[in-house]
């Protein structure tokens, strides 16, 4: 069925192959009359790009955006906003061996399983390259958000492979291709270089927030805003594990303490991760994923064949050592897009009524940090 | 918006308020010609009820279902299926003055903001006894997925505030009013009491899982089988993390470990929980979850009221200490749910094909337990 | 799958069969804060209900309308309102030979083909029964819609088999038993009751109306106002053929008359019926649909059983003898359905600031009538 | 909201305007393995596109289609199919004063009032040019409908302003640029002439049917099979009326003739058009459409402009004198959508079973031709 479409109100159609001629989306539900250019887009396309530092692929794509439709001398008309972005960089002959092959870890096996078929250049379908548009769409609901509510999005590395990252400043984070909060990344890049060499790939962790948030956002039962979240965010690739607010730790907490208390002045700490009941409170989103190690890699491993036979599989081609280093700002736009659509989900149902009482409700800095 | 609505093919629409006359759910897109009473539905219902034991809430509520319509002589005919559960123990005027007030951690404060009016008695909509109704839609989608594919869905208690439970068997769980899988709960017993006593909750963790799943349900990119699960455990109340699989321990593992490796009799370990691309591999679904401890506690918390002034709120009431403990059914069906979804979208673009490759494939204890 | 709901933000979900314990719908999306009751609801279904005339069926069913969820003080409180109707005089022995038979022009046959069960007791699923809970549903969008912007619905009869009605005045409608805006319908009677005695049944035109709609509705491309409605009408249980304005006439008329002028005081015609690009123009919507007649008739006919065998067909039981006579209500709340779904997807897209220009553009006599 | 995607499992996302830079559709939810080239698509845009003779729209484009993703090796793979049409012949400066001018009849009046602002080169997104694309994704889904069922989909003319064309064979339908099923259309091209020298334009009436429809398909209560078809066939531009099978001439049969009889051979008559209780009964479908005479003509118009200042309007710029002379391609697609999402959603629920029954029950002439 039909899975390629995030949201309802502002649904994304993502399209495309690693390797094939192109990839996009077309965003449909976008608010008229907002100024949006390329120019808008590409900042965090470029944020996200592969070639940008020796750890992470060394495919080189210019990842341009072009908008196709859905602005008329500069403004968003209301229609559908369709973007393409050509690929540009592809080397399909790398992956010869890999057609007949699953590699441990990849979805070679299961889309070949369910559909019988699939596009083995560069991981077809199933390429992280398929998160681009949504960063190109996470762009212009941040944008909207923000003009609108001035809710605004951040991330950030908060743990490679074995290394906790402390978490210093946002300042920090577009410093360092890491994404890393903190000025010294030395520690990062000794790491990381380690773990080319020994041709093996590790995993990451990532904070994702976002502050000034509407209060009321969600659609309980179902459709809660954490839930949601959650949704977007396991849909990423790679991602094993989704936490809102305190998370996991909340297990071993006691109701006294994980409760945030309420003043006049706003909640004493954010336990709750923004959202209580699946509707957002005001306070900041706080998101944390986990991101499992890159499937791709150049040390040997014990496979299957297409006709079940057992084969040793080698990943060369150009993959990210830890696809959690890109992860930051495709994080951030599911975030936003997870945001978007419940923000024109309430005032479908509610209107536009309950966004003035946001700045009573200051978010402090979250107490599981 | 109309968040309430679990589901596109196998679709629950849930209703009802906690101290209403009735809750219930109507499911729409059940198969025709499968054999169904009531019983086959009362069973999930008693796991979950309150009232069983003294470590949960008192609230004595017999949750008969009803069968309202979409069975003809004993058979599911292709129309909506009804279910109604009437409420029978409603004390409300425990919540008089909950209705003005905001308690720290609930829903209360979302609700209130949101929609600018709530039904406090018992929660309302926001109230835990609402996952009654999906329990019974779940056991609805068991009996079909274990005739057709004999998928099996099992949930046990992981955790119960600093107490991490050993896994001994599947057996023990029906044993012992914790969902445990361990013989010997007594130290499980006495932690609870004296959490009690002290007027505090706790947190839990449940593992729940699925075996005999068939190859190829999740339709990538959004409607990955994991994101819905994540989709549909995060919106369990009370529910703060999702892992699928070896989830957060993934951050620290190696490429070279994560990645099962497969073999021609099948795989051989399951760090991916059954989910690779975000398309089932036949593997075992493996789904851990936490969950907060409960908000409704007699100990006396700072928060403010609906007219923004600073109160001292003490929450009487029935309450489940540890919300934790009804966890489990629940979160079985909501996995329930998600795989009948997909294994009816999976027929619809590619057919029943793949489900024969199924016993090629049987899973390891998964390696991460 | 799953076509049992009307609407996406104002989600109908219907459920029920003729002779089951009850029929109902939840109610997904309503805005909160609006006053609702029973009585409210009661109005429209007392003008659909069976037995109110010598024309109609004779089931006697009160029809009375039960609140389970969803509103709260008597106010809707934006969680879903789930609305139940006893079955009360159910003869279901009057269907034991039907059970095996197809009736010509009647969905005993598609039922049976699709599902390979069906409950045959008064048309079970298929039965014109279960717009009642649309008619309750429609009734609370009528609701919301008049309190917000005025829009009011009505419908008549248009044509009566070979009668043409002609339009005298709206407040001749309550007066009859035909829902027809004249005073004399001695005629009418006369038909119908030569119809009954001769055991055939005839056909009916409906014309429904919308003034007062907020200009700016409809989705194109594909889920234009028009598509909409044209898609609620064509579903309404033997409706054949939906009109908008001018409609089929518009195949001969040429440009310059079809196309309205406009002036700077409103439009000078309606030919388009209220819609242009699929998108409401503030002009009163107008609609005209082709009732078939009905195919539960005494007389005899040509059929086949379910073992493909030949039978003459004769239907017992309780029928209208023609449908359209109760559909005029039926339609009123389909279209007060579509343009409430609408009215809320459009303030999600593009807010509530286009309802302040409708009282420049009065709606004049459509043209075509 | 997101009105820009045609149906959910076979689900069309449709993007552009009638002079940017690309037209296009993104298909999610094509079975995998299905043969599919641009040649397979071509031929249906060579029907629809503009320029092949003197009665249409003098724009000249190629309407060359371009497969962007979804097709691996001359397969489709299950993954999103976007389809990519060049806009070439734009000549914007026609459109300079149309900017300010709403012409009567067109959608510039409702789209300015809804969005506030709108793309008015060649009529922007309410342009007929996007019906091209949903030609494209109608040529994908007939393909796939023939193979696995033989279901063939055809449309005609059959009526041109005043003319009713006789139905003489559907062979000469492609020897025409009428579409007409008639030999001589001498008739026809005489009164186009004569309709372009006197600047004005005129209606039609389109016939299309499927043959080799399975049964059992329709989703009802609301997605009913004829719903649909009357939802997919309204959003066509320019349709104002939409029958199936009798339409509206069943308001004048009565119940003994316009019921179709069955014997065991098949039906006896097609008044149903291929539809009872919106399932499909194995009849050919049989749908007629009432398109509107075209908005833009050259002849002067009383209008406002966007300040609501009286003007009259004269439109230059190149259109079809009657667009329904072309809506025959676009028809046809239509409903092979509505029944390529139905044959989906049928298996979703009711897997294919019922497919063999189909020959049992061929269909004869429609009674009401």
């Amino acid at each position: 069925m039909s899975g390629n479409t995030f949201g309802t109100l502002f649904a994304v159609t993502n399209f495309g192959e690693s390797h094939g001629p192109a990839i996009g989306c077309v965003i449909d539900g976008c608010p008229p009359g907002m100024a949006l250019t390329e120019a808008d887009i590409q900042g965090d396309l470029d944020r996200r790009r592969p070639g940008t530092s020796r750890h992470v692929t060394q495919r080189n794509e210019p990842d341009a955006v072009q908008i196709l439709s859905g602005v008329y001398e500069g403004k968003t008309t209301g229609t559908p906003i369709a973007l393409l972005i050509q690929n540009t960089d592809q080397r399909s002959k790398d992956y010869g061996q890999i057609a007949q092959q699953f590699r441990p870890g990849h979805a070679d096996f299961s889309y070949w399983k369910k559909y019988g078929i699939r596009d083995p250049r560069g991981g077809g379908r199933s390429s992280a390259r398929l998160t681009a548009p949504m960063v190109a769409a996470g762009a212009v609901a941040k944008k909207w958000l923000f003009e609108k509510y001035g809710t605004r999005f951040r991330g950030c590395m908060a743990q490679i492979g074995d290394i906790v990252i402390p978490f210093e400043a946002w300042d920090h984070v577009p410093n360092n291709p890491f994404f890393a909060p903190m000025v010294d990344v030395s520690q990062l890049e000794a790491y990381m270089d380690a773990l080319r060499k020994a041709g093996d790939s590790c995993g990451a962790r990532i904070r994702v927030t976002a502050s000034n948030v509407p209060m009321g956002l969600g659609e309980p039962l179902f459709d809660k805003l954490d839930a949601d979240i959650a949704w977007a965010m396991m849909g990423i690739n790679a991602v094993k594990g989704v936490e809102i607010g305190a998370g996991f730790a909340s297990v071993t907490q006691r109701g006294t303490t994980h409760g945030d208390s309420i003043t006049p002045q706003g909640f004493v700490t954010n336990n709750a991760g923004g959202v209580l009941g699946g509707i957002s409170t005001g306070q900041d989103l706080e998101v944390s994923i986990a991101i499992k190690p890159t499937s791709s890699i150049i040390s040997p491993r014990q496979s299957i064949d297409v006709n079940n036979q057992p084969v040793e599989v080698v990943t060369k081609g150009r993959h990210d050592p830890c696809v959690g280093i890109r992860a930051t700002p495709i994080a951030e736009a599911m975030l936003a897009l997870v945001v978007m659509e419940h923000a024109l989900r309430n005032r479908a149902q509610c209107g536009d009524v309950h966004a003035p009482d946001l700045p009573e409700h200051p978010s402090p800095q979250a107490s599981f940090l």
